[in-house]
């Protein structure tokens, strides 16, 4: 079958990929649609830096360490829907046909794997995929597939709200407006916090940030963000840095109100020096935040599927499995772009 | 009268500071005991550069900007417990001979003023000093002034643990045992914390962190602190980082384990390159800490007098005001030293 997958740093169509075949547990399906993330092109970039940063990093549980072989080809793809075709042998399942998604984690008889980065098995840019019977989540309300495939970006967006701790009656500043400071919008919206202030220097993403639910939003070429939340914003605020780029992180702690929380959910790759005389003065804190668990997995397809977060501003652009490759070097111009879909 | 004061950087001992008069709500105290604090040593050192860093800084109330002049002396002395003296016209104080202490704050008509940095008011450094008489806290229990000077240090430790929210079931690992390290560890004592892991590389400070509460103390030239911690620990882990040299914070983001809460204070004066993929992958939080409330200070001050928390071992040094600039050298050295009171 066809596969695009990373082969040196670059995007290659492959359609000599063996057909994966379910065993007990698993179950194979169509993929439907599949989101290209922004940490996709961190890795495709940044591979040999993420991995070995990885390996000098402590205190992270087995599980959690991604090493993938990047002397082979690497399956990419983790935001995925997909229709089940057949389940392995033994194996409770939903019926072919059933549009499903899943958190990118597969349940193997030699443990858990990721679905993320993988030299062995076939992601969400590929035909067809393997995923576990226990982990399927059944897509509701007809939703179509092209939209529950962003499940996963919305679901981690739910999850940095609920790792801020942020509650009404304080508002949120949100630096940056790709897809996953989108789905922080989203989220804060969603939990009735009043202002959210949204910055990017992107007009597009301003606007979509405006449908996805920012009371507010400001160029940080014309307005400092910070301005703009003396302007717009009341209460005590909470920050969320969603844009991960070298530098960010020190303006912050040098412009934040005392005693200010700052939710990280953008990954910069980069060393990246900061002022703690900054942070100390202003008793700031800074919670780092990845992923979900699959609670917010599950509220976060309701949401979508029941029309509490209409994803669909964010949609815009459909490739094939031929266009991935152009499609990541599109996506490096945030004007043009917010969350391209693969349809297989 | 006799001050030390800050001039160019150095200690240096002035006879001629004119004798202060208390106005309505002050009191003339002749001070008893001062500490000489690490920041101190920090503002001799980095002192323009705290400024410079200051005045970039934003999103602080005006009462927070710390801005004295360098080129004139600068007061000194912020760990004090005094003697009443005298009472200002007007002004309900507690009677002479009273042993007094009380944050280092100074309401004046003009505003808040601080007695940290100051090139007008007096400080701890000096033979007497005017403090507020609505400040002040009468030492209870007719505990040593030379304990009541360490009410202050005491009291960051105490407002350190408070803001890590830590609960007993959390263990916690103490890098430097400086006197905030001590601070920390004893108010974690006190909090019922089990077990407090303490790191230091001077075995003097190992010595005084086990008489203050720690568990277990470890040489991170022989161990590293987080094996120690993997040894003697259970159960989740809040990491006080009260150290504050460069490189450090981005070994603790490399090494802690997945989901720890770091709380620092340390003052680390430098730039300070962090690799945020490590708190990225492990969802770590970063609380930056400083000072305390008056509360917090009370309660320290209570702590101390009531035998709680036994600040003796601290206690290493005892100089009069011709010996502070000699023991900013001799601090520099802290297999040596820990606390030195300064009597005047």
């Amino acid at each position: 079958m066809k596969a695009a997958v990373l082969r040196g740093g670059r995007v290659v169509v492959r359609d000599d990929v063996p057909e994966p075949v379910p065993e007990l547990g698993q179950v194979l399906v169509q993929v439907r649609a599949c989101g290209i993330c922004g940490s996709d092109l961190h890795f495709a970039k940044h591979g040999p830096t993420m991995l070995e940063l990885g390996a000098q990093m402590k205190g992270m549980p087995e599980f959690g360490r991604m090493a993938p072989d990047l002397d082979r080809d690497v399956f990419m793809g983790h935001e995925f829907s997909a229709e089940v075709l057949e389940a392995g042998p033994g194996t409770v399942a939903p019926k072919p046909g059933t549009i499903v998604t899943s958190i990118p984690i597969m349940l193997t008889m030699a443990g858990v794997r990721d679905l993320v980065y993988s030299n062995d098995l076939p992601a969400g840019y590929s035909e067809r995929m393997l995923l576990s019977a226990p982990m399927l989540l059944e897509v509701p309300n007809g939703l179509d597939p092209r939209q529950a495939a962003l499940t996963e970006p919305m679901a981690v967006g739910l999850h940095a709200v609920n790792k801020s701790g942020i509650q009404r009656g304080a508002g949120a500043l949100v630096l940056g407006c790709g897809p996953i400071g989108l789905a922080v919008i989203a989220a804060l919206r969603r939990r009735g916090i009043e202002p959210i202030v949204a910055s990017d220097y992107s007009a597009a993403r301003r606007r979509v940030a405006a449908e996805m639910g920012a009371h507010e939003t400001v160029d940080p070429a014309a307005e400092p963000a910070f301005d703009a939340w003396a302007r717009a914003g009341r209460g005590g605020v909470v920050v969320f840095e969603a844009v991960g780029v070298p530098g960010l992180l020190d303006e912050l702690l040098r412009d934040a109100p005392l005693g200010a929380r700052i939710v990280v959910v953008g990954v910069c790759m980069e060393r990246d020096p900061i002022t703690p005389f900054f942070a100390i003065s202003k008793e700031l804190s800074l919670q780092f935040v990845l992923a979900y668990d699959t609670v917010e997995f599950a509220e976060a397809l309701r949401a979508i599927a029941e029309g509490e977060i209409d994803v669909r501003p964010m949609i815009t652009g459909e490739v094939g499995l031929d266009g991935v490759a152009q499609a990541f070097d599109d996506l490096a111009r945030p004007d043009e772009h917010c969350k391209v879909l693969v349809v297989p």
